[in-house]
């Protein structure tokens, strides 16, 4: 088992100068608190490359947890809180955030060695 | 390396009868197509706990390749088509699908072990 923080990022407006702005502070500043984060086993950050539908998606970032009990403690957590904090001023409104649960019975094949 | 095909659900509208009907086809149809496509190496499907701000996600399945490469021809494959074609009949205008590139320097711990 374990549990995933899914955060979807919109575009930010403000063309390419914004969009670095955007990137140079999510890693030093936003990633530097997540990496903090107790009980975060990995990070996995993607960039989207491609979208088949409307969507003005373009960054992915998974936080890996050993389950629901160990997320809910990082998100009660100093750095979680200072993370969000921090999200709020350098993407305000641009991200959505689930808690998603694996569902084995659908799921399929190993992922080990793809990372 | 590795490129992921990711597949985000909105909630069908209709209530639990209209999602149980999509649970069911999807698994029964759509899975069932996706897990012949050629180069496919994992199959993840998650359930949405919970969101932090408005979204009405439900379901994201990821669907692993080596490669881009591997992808480019799983997307052009036959079984790939009949699955694209499955999706416009279970839930028509209610996925939005991503090609995500792993962005490694940002990327920290490992996920063996996790899934």
């Amino acid at each position: 088992m374990s549990t995933t923080l899914l955060a979807l990022y919109r575009r930010p407006e403000g063309g390419p100068a914004a969009l670095e702005t955007f990137l140079q502070r999510y890693r030093s500043e936003h990633l530097a608190l997540i990496r903090t984060v107790p009980g975060l086993r990995a990070l996995r950050v993607g960039r989207v490359a491609q979208s088949f539908g409307e969507s003005d998606l373009f960054l992915v970032a998974r936080l890996i947890f050993d389950d629901r009990a160990a997320l809910d403690a990082a998100l009660a957590s100093e750095p979680m809180r200072a993370a969000g904090r921090n999200l709020r001023e350098i993407a305000p409104g641009l991200v959505t955030t689930l808690v998603v649960e694996p569902d084995h019975a659908l799921s399929s094949g190993a992922e080990e060695g793809l990372a």
